[in-house]
């Protein structure tokens, strides 16, 4: 299971070097991971009908080449490290002809509606079942 | 009662032509707004305990000159026109120099807890004297 | 010549009372204003070749019932008063189910090259024609 | 040379859980980061007229307690690992308690006027000295 999502970049998000700040991709990178927890069966309603909500402890962004406004880019996002607690997302930022922009990964910990640690595979297990699937395939 | 608030520019809120792009200016408003409030008695921490909020329904901007980064700025905040259950604030700012960058209006409905209109003059009648001795000054 | 702009609220656009931030409204204004330039003939990358700039100096905004994330949101963009070297442009967003969320107006004087006022009719005849046209509809 | 950067909140930076969104930090340490800059002898003043920029190419945040509005923070930045063309910042963000509430790293690569590579410690060597002594204190 892997997601693309489709980014149009927003005039504000350009520096006064012409180029998209590197402060703007972490919202871009959330929009990603949305649409990837949509396709596990996790939409933002679902997660907060269950209280449920990945928390990022980690986030971590390669910039490879500048974009600009106006330009649309593609994410891709996939699984990587899971655990019943744990998850791992791993992105990648192309160009419309396929040029690599960014590569970026970010970790969360599940919390749930008492805002501590959450087990997934016990609390959501078809959920738990589609994510170890993705991360295996 | 006038309060006045320094801004530092950011880098990111700077656009592409090397100024300071419109829609950061409500950011600083607000921040000057908060200033206002809290001489008036009702910091943020306040409203909350309260539930009470002003909830913006006009924002009016008059852009003046150009902002820039780095630059240091200076925002004044009065009073205009107020009623029990309504509050308008003024604004301009200013770069260090004493030149005009921006005014501005804001236009507020006093809500309580329940989301409602709250009459500020009955149920926070200090507060309230407050606001119109400083309109009326 | 009315352009209509759809929008997808970001979650980070959402502030800590669960509904969207005033201050992204005027980036979304931008960014249906940018469609109906784009409409008239003058995209941005158009108006970057010949360096051309709507400037603005006044921004108005009405807030008329809250929006959150997830949301879509339309903007309807037309035409307000004009002349050589000045646009007003007016705007309505609306929910998906037809209810009105905000309106606006932004005012622009035209910049040229030398940063100076530029009178589009004299130096984009065609541009102007059809602007003309579009405001008096 | 460490340089520690006062940081206070802005409401808008609170997302709809109560806490400061992820994306604004990167925000916050460029700030620290051009406070270290200009101790450091290069102002963003002074960059911009050597035409000499730390162009990002990596960015590494590690969340570890939540921050929210209002409320004032401290960020202290000291150098990493560093080369003649490129160099490695460190952060760490407490609370005014002194909790820790997120660290960070960023890698540079040094850019000259014509956007290519540039050798900090050729052109700009009393820079250079002083970036190595504080990395090697």
């Amino acid at each position: 299971m892997e997601t693309r999502t489709k980014i149009e970049t927003r005039y504000p998000e350009c520096d006064r070097m012409g180029v998209i700040h590197h402060a703007v991709y972490p919202v871009w990178y959330e929009m990603a991971r949305m649409d990837w927890f949509k396709a596990a069966g996790l939409s933002f309603e679902t997660m907060n009908s269950y209280g449920v909500n990945p928390a990022m402890v980690d986030l971590h962004i390669e910039y490879k080449a500048a974009a600009t406004y106006p330009q649309t880019l593609y994410i891709t996002t996939m699984p990587g490290r899971y655990a019943p607690k744990k998850l791992e997302l791993l992105y990648e930022t192309y160009d419309e002809d396929g040029k690599l922009i960014s590569t970026a990964s970010t970790f969360h910990i599940w919390t749930g509606p008492d805002n501590r640690s959450y087990n997934v595979e016990e609390k959501l297990p078809e959920i738990y079942e589609r994510i170890k699937k993705a991360a295996d395939e």
